[in-house]
C-alpha cells in the first residue's frame, strides 16, 4: 500500500481572510439550497452576513431524482451567486456535478462543493486534485467512513489537500428523519485525516426543528463549522423548504451558539 | 386509534431524591457492563460514587450473541450489585430479561433496564406495565422510532409511565463503529413521549476515545443524561472491555462536562 | 471457543410422516397471518389440504407494533387451530411468544414458531432447547446470519437439534418493500447449520403480487419450503391483508411450483 | 409530474441478432473484472463463446475505492477487449466512468455500462440520453427502487430507451455476504419500467460458492439474463478474483441452467 498523503497531521484551510481547521473557530456557511433568481440570493446573502455568516452558500448545478424536477438556473445562478458574495463581501461555495463546468465554477466560485451523489465519482476527483481552490467534499450517502476518507485521499494524491470534509447523514431504515446524522464520523475522520470536518444538519436530519439541536451537537463533538440550508421564504423554496430555516430562525440558532 | 398514553407532556422520573426529566440536570449512570465479582462491582462503586455519579450499572443477566460466552453472575451477581449500591448510597440499575427473574429484579434494583433484544418483547413490556419502579427502556437495535415509541406506550398503556428512554445506537451499514449513534431521535423522543432521553455512547459507537465527544454531542441536543461503560481495569474485563472507559478516564470525561 | 452442536451435517426433521430437509422434496406451510374465528381457520384448513399443503399456519398471539392493534384469539384460537388440523387431518404451526405459554402450545401445537421479534430473547430459546418438538425459528428483522446462526445454537446447545430456519426479510433502507428478503441467506445457513432452511415470501416482500416470483426463486436456490400467508377473504382480514393471497390464488401458485 | 417515458410497456433490446426482453430467453453475460493483458482476455472470450455466452464483458475504466489500486488498463485495454470480442464474434459491454471517454468507449463497445458508482450521475445519464447504442444501468449500491426507476427515466427522458436494468445487490448491515441481492427488484423493475432487468450475482454477493443458486433464483423470478465475472485464473486477477468463477465452474453452471 502505498503512503497516504492524509496522515491525520492537522491542515488548516484558508479563504481569503478566513481559516478553517482545529486551530480556528467553527465557521458558519449558510445560504438557500437553490439560487432562484438575482433578487432571492442578493437579499439573503446581505442579511446573513448582517447576522454573521463567513461563507455563503447556493445551489445552480442541481441534481435531482426526478428529471422532470427544477434542475438549477446553471451559469445565470452562478453569476447571480457571485454578484450577492460580492455585494456582502463574503465568499461563496457552490457545487459543480461536472468536469466540463469545473473552469467556470472556479472563476466564479471560492469553494467547489462536491455533493452526495458525486463521492464516488473518481474521474471528477482526480480532476480536483489539479486545482488549488479548496474543495468541500460531502459524505455519499451512503458511503462507509474507509471509502470517505480514500475519496478525499483521491483529491489529495492527485495534488489537493485543500479539502473540507462535511458529514450529512447516511442512508438507514429509519424514515422519520430524511437522513440519520451520523456525529462520531466527525471525530473519526478528523482524526484520521486531519481535515476540518463541517455538519450539514439540514441534509443531516430534513427536519427544521431538529436543525438547531443537531447544530449543537455537531459542534460539541468537534465540528469545524456548519452548513445550513437558510432561505427568506421556505414555504415559496423550489427546493427543499421542508428543512430549511428562514432568515430569523437562523440568526436566532446562531446567536445562541455564539 | 386509542387515545395515547404519552401524550408529549413532560414526565419526570423520581429514584429517592433523584429526578429526571426536562425540568433537572441531567443525571450520570456509570458502571462496568457485567458484575464479575464481589470486590469489582465495591471497588467500582465506591470510586464511581466518590466521583459523582448518580446511579450505578453493572449487568447479572447478559444477553449474549452465543450460547458459550459468559452469561453473567445471575442472582449472585444481583446480589454483589445491591452491597455496592448500598456501600455507596446510590442507586442501582440492572436488565431484565425474563418475566421468570421479576420479582427478584425488583426487589433489589431501583431501575430496571429493558436491553436493546427485549424491546420488542410484548409480553415483558405488558409486564412492566404493571410495576411501579421506572424502567430504562433501550431502543431496540433496528427499531424505527415509531417502533420504540409505541414499545414504550405498552409500558404506559398497561399502567406504568416511570419510564426513562435510552439511545444506543442503531444497526446500519457502517462497519468502523459498532452502531450508529442517532443522536437526532433524542429530541425526537423527548418531543414525542414527554420522558427523559439518556444516551449510551458505549454500545452507541464501541469505541473508547469516541464517549467523550458523543456524551458532550448527546448533551448538546437534550439528553437528559448519560449511561456510560466504566470498569477499574478494561483490559480484564469479561465482556465489552474495547468500549469501557477506566476510572480515570471516566473522571476527566465527568469533569469537563460538569 | 466451545463446539457447535450444528455442525452443517444434514439435519432432517420428521413431524409425523412429514420430513424436512435437504433429501426430501419441500414442503408448503400455508394458512392466516391470524386465527380470527373458528370458521375462518376450519373452512381455511380444509380447502388449502385440498390443496396439497403440508402444514397449517395460524397465528394466536400476535405481537404487534401497537398496544392497540389487535393481539390474537390467544388460548380460544390455539383451540380452532387444533380443531381445524384435525378436520384436515394436518399438523400445524403457531406462534410462542412467551415461556408462560409453553405448556399449552406444545400441548396443541406440532411445530412451534419462534417470531422475528424473539430471536434474540435467549431465556427463551433456552428453554425451547429443553422440549422435543420442532421449532421453526425465523430470522431477526435486522439480525445478522452469524446471529442467527447463534441463535440456533442457544437451542441446540440447550438439547433440541429440531429446528427449521426461516429467512423473512430483512430490513434495509429501501421502503418500496415491507423487508428485503435475503435469498443468498438460504444457501449459507444451510451450508453453514445442516438445518433446513425455508422462505417466507409474505412478510418478506410485503406485497402480494411478489410472493409468486419469490416463492419460485426461494425454492430455485434451495429452500426447503415455504411458508405463505393465505385467508379466505384478504380485504377484510384483521392483520396483514395486503400481503395475504386468497385461496385461488396460493392454489395458482402451488399448481404452477408443483 | 410530467408523463414518464417508461411506462411499463415491454421494451426489447437489440444488439446486432441478439434480443434482451421479455418475449426473449436469458441471455448470459461473462468475462473478467478487469481486462489485464491481450492474452487473458482473447483466451477468456474465446472459450466462453464456445461455452455459448452470448456477450463478453472486461472493465478498462475501473472505479476502485482507493486510489492506489490498479485503475485500469483504459484505452489499451478497450482495444484488446474489442480484439477478443471480434475473434469470438460475440459483442462487448464495458463500463464508462467519464462523459470524457464516451466517443471512445462507443466506437470500440456494443453496450454501454454504467456503474453502480455513477448511477447518480446525472450529467453521465442525460449524455447517454442523446446516443442510441444500449445502456447497461446497474442499481446504486445504496439506491432505493424509486431512484434507479427515475435514474433509467434520465436517459429515457433525454432520447434513449434502448436501456437493460442490472440489479447487483444493495448495502444493508449484513456483513457476510459483499451485498444483500435484492431479487425483489426484478419483478418490480421489470414491471414499472417495461426495461429487461439482468442480475449479477458477482456483485450481488461477492462469493464464488453462491453464485451458482443465487443465478438459479435470479432466472426463477424472472431475470432477463446474467452477467457473471469470470476469469481464467481467479487466485491471480488483479481485481475481485474471490467472487470470480473459472472457465471450468462457469461451464458447469451454465449447462446446468440451459
Amino acid at each position: 500500500m502505498n503512503k497516504k498523503v492524509l496522515t491525520g497531521e492537522t491542515i488548516t484551510i484558508s479563504i481569503k481572510d478566513l481559516k478553517i481547521g482545529n486551530h480556528h473557530p467553527p465557521i458558519f456557511i449558510a445560504g438557500p439550497c437553490s439560487v432562484e433568481s438575482k433578487e432571492q440570493i442578493l437579499e439573503t446573502a446581505l442579511r446573513l452576513k448582517a447576522i454573521g455568516i463567513h461563507i455563503l452558500r447556493g445551489g445552480v448545478f442541481k441534481p435531482r431524482t426526478s428529471p422532470y424536477d427544477f434542475q438549477g438556473l446553471e451559469i445565470e445562478g452562478l453569476k447571480y451567486l457571485k454578484e450577492a458574495g460580492d455585494a456582502a463581501n463574503i465568499p461563496i461555495i457552490t457545487e459543480l456535478m461536472d468536469e466540463k463546468n469545473m473552469d467556470i465554477v472556479l472563476e466564479y466560485a471560492d469553494i467547489i462543493q462536491i455533493g452526495s451523489r458525486n463521492m464516488y465519482n473518481y474521474p471528477l476527483l482526480k480532476a480536483l486534485g489539479t486545482i488549488k481552490k479548496p474543495v468541500l467534499l460531502k459524505r455519499g450517502m451512503s458511503a462507509s467512513i474507509r471509502e470517505w476518507n480514500m475519496a478525499a485521499e483521491y483529491i489529495a494524491a492527485y495534488g489537493n489537500k485543500n479539502i473540507i470534509l462535511c458529514e450529512r447523514g447516511i442512508r438507514t431504515f429509519e424514515t422519520y428523519t430524511r437522513n440519520t446524522l451520523d456525529l462520531a464520523a466527525v471525530p473519526i475522520m478528523k482524526k484520521e485525516t486531519g481535515l476540518p470536518v463541517i455538519v450539514d444538519p439540514s441534509h443531516g436530519t430534513g427536519i427544521r426543528e431538529l436543525i438547531a439541536p443537531m447544530s449543537k451537537a455537531a459542534l460539541a463533538c468537534g465540528a469545524n463549522g456548519l452548513m445550513i440550508e437558510v432561505h427568506p421564504n421556505p414555504e415559496k423554496a423550489l427546493s427543499d423548504g421542508h428543512q430549511s430555516l428562514n432568515i430569523e430562525e437562523y440568526k436566532k440558532l446562531f446567536d445562541e451558539i455564539n
